[in-house]
């Protein structure tokens, strides 16, 4: 155990407490609705946030790589729904898993990715589990609940032995709204769209026991969940700067931050440059057509208190140029003298995460914990 | 050894003959003109990249983090350059290297770094080698050539006892022109603030033996370095479109690209879904304002010749939308279908490749080693 004061910089502090009450939020939340938690572990890469999430209540896990598949099987976590369609060519490292003991399940939105499953499962035997995707807003992959390929991948998949398990949406066009109402519509969207899809699947005779719905703006906006039975959301156990834009999350709930020292001024121009660049903060300026643009982050204080006004306005590698955004600071030089440390909301924290292989955990008393986290494919 | 057609996806991916052309190509404009180079190695973080920089004629490196400069002297390289201005909180990291005998040089720009500098130097009874960055435009950190500081820090730190090892700048505005006049006139203003500099330490009876300047498209500009003694470039080995856009190299010295597969689609839309999202390309828009937007990056196929007019015009964390950039392409199933291979071309060679564990590095034969890079402070 270190404290935060001896921390090398640039770091990527998790503050614990603010953490908890976000994974306690989202928990009693969805508990409250009468559903299931899949968090999305996309998010953190890291085991010691996922036990956290798994001890308040989440039940499995959602993940975008087959390699978060592996971290996570190896770390004792069996039941995985990896959230990206499979291709042909990934559908060996799935078996494998599944053979080692992982209930692994896999998605497809189209008839030619499930006819491509079915070949593979039968030529080796094995009843893969597969869900279909969803689209429910036009927004990446999926297909639309009242397609009539809905049915014939259903039974294709279910034909052809593999186990249908269920259909999950994501509805990520709700990360371009600011509006309650409008965040509570596109949940309802999210949701009967699912539902519709699950509701023809039975109608036709087919199998659906899981419907799996989520993003964290609907899964914090929605008002009901009726015919869901499970959520899924990721980036709710940090929030960032573009949640708290978005309206789910106050700056205080924000648990990751990077932890930087000012080393040097431009004290004409009111700039303090700082040792997080964007290899520190990432290259994600998601706040950038939002109704409230942070630059590369909110500027806070060592002990974690926003400083207002004032954000990383530019970044080059390992240089983060510190200012205010109204107008240049003539007094910047004194305000953040050389040596002084600051810590940096992030616009995006699954962004800002990966840029670091392990996290500063803090706790309330200052002391610190080195959390690794995971990269790469 | 694997073969290219055998490689899981994403994947980042070196053609290492161009990656050979670019490195011949910049030592050998930079022999013509009679100074040496110093290879930026925070372009690539990897062992293998940097020996064929230093095979090919580079003396000593430039880093830009500590961890840089601890990896590249436990390949064995002694002569190395940290190129961010020193806060005193790293100067025991810097002092514990060199006593295991890492020729490591430090810079800063101002009077209150160099006696913190020259405090902690005395107090270990160690002459640090420390280099004065020189601001020749603005761009970022630095003391004006002309400034009184300029000879004030000169004199703090000769005087304190510490070696002064000369004056270094880097003109980063360089990054945002795209024409060979204003090229040439910002590589002329680099070199000229920087041999002022250099020249009024001289006159005010101070060392300054090296002269360095330096970005790839200066160093690629520059009709003479007449004073200079050395050049610093970084992301000329691996080329990106950017870099393409500045008008310094063609699409086809681009040798860093990610290998994707695709993994569905949105006929209607005229998408193709692939599996490398901005997890594999970084989040680096850089050429959203140059004159050519690219989006995350360039489609080519998988021998690696751009299909033009192809870019992958979004992305999610793990999911890239790749279509055409004029009108939406109603055959975009049959051009790309499931489980295709393509490769991308990156914006920012230095964002994407830090996404990555490992370089996929391709022979001419096809055949691929790994090649494994590093990340982190």
């Amino acid at each position: 155990m270190t404290h935060l004061t001896e921390l090398e910089t640039p770091a990527a502090l998790i503050d614990v407490q603010r953490m908890q009450h976000n994974i306690a939020r989202m928990q009693q939340r969805l508990d409250d609705l009468g559903v299931s938690f899949r968090p999305h572990v996309k998010t953190s890469k890291c085991r010691s946030v996922v036990q956290a999430q798994l001890a308040a209540g989440a039940r499995g896990i959602t993940v975008s790589t087959l390699k978060e598949a592996e971290q996570f099987f190896a770390a004792g976590i069996e039941d995985i729904l990896y959230a990206v369609c499979i291709v042909p060519g990934k559908l060996a490292q799935v078996l494998a898993l599944r053979r080692r003991g992982c209930d692994l399940k896999i998605i497809t939105d189209s008839v030619e990715g499930a006819e491509a499953i079915v070949r593979f499962g039968r030529e080796h035997g094995q009843a893969l589990e597969v869900w279909i995707e969803v689209d429910v807003d036009g927004h990446r992959s999926g297909v639309v609940p009242d397609a009539d390929a809905l049915l014939t991948i259903g039974r294709v998949l279910h034909g052809g032995g593999m186990r249908l398990g269920g259909v999950m949406a994501h509805a990520g066009s709700s990360y371009d709204l600011d509006d309650l109402e409008a965040l509570r519509r596109i949940a309802e969207q999210e949701r009967a769209g699912t539902v519709l899809a699950a509701d023809r699947l039975r109608q036709a005779g087919l199998p659906c026991p899981v419907v799996s719905v989520g993003s964290t703006p609907t899964a914090l906006s929605a008002q009901s969940l009726s015919g869901v039975t499970e959520v899924r959301a990721g980036v709710y156990v940090f929030f960032d700067l573009v949640m708290h834009n978005i309206g789910v999350c106050s700056l205080q709930d924000l648990s990751l931050s990077v932890l930087t020292t000012v080393i040097g001024h431009q004290p004409e121009k009111g700039w303090a440059i700082v040792d997080a660049g964007w290899m520190a903060m990432s290259r994600d300026r998601g706040t950038q057509k939002q109704k409230q643009d942070f630059g590369y982050g909110q500027v806070c204080d060592e002990t974690g208190t926003p400083i207002e006004g004032y954000v990383m306005d530019g970044a080059n590698q390992e240089h983060g140029i510190v200012c205010c955004r109204v107008a240049a600071d003539p007094d910047i030089a004194r305000r953040f003298p050389v040596g002084m440390r600051l810590r940096i909301l992030p616009n995006h924290a699954c962004a800002t995460g990966a840029q670091h292989p392990a996290y500063q955990a803090m706790l309330p008393d200052g002391q610190v914990q080195t959390w690794p986290r995971f990269y790469g494919w």
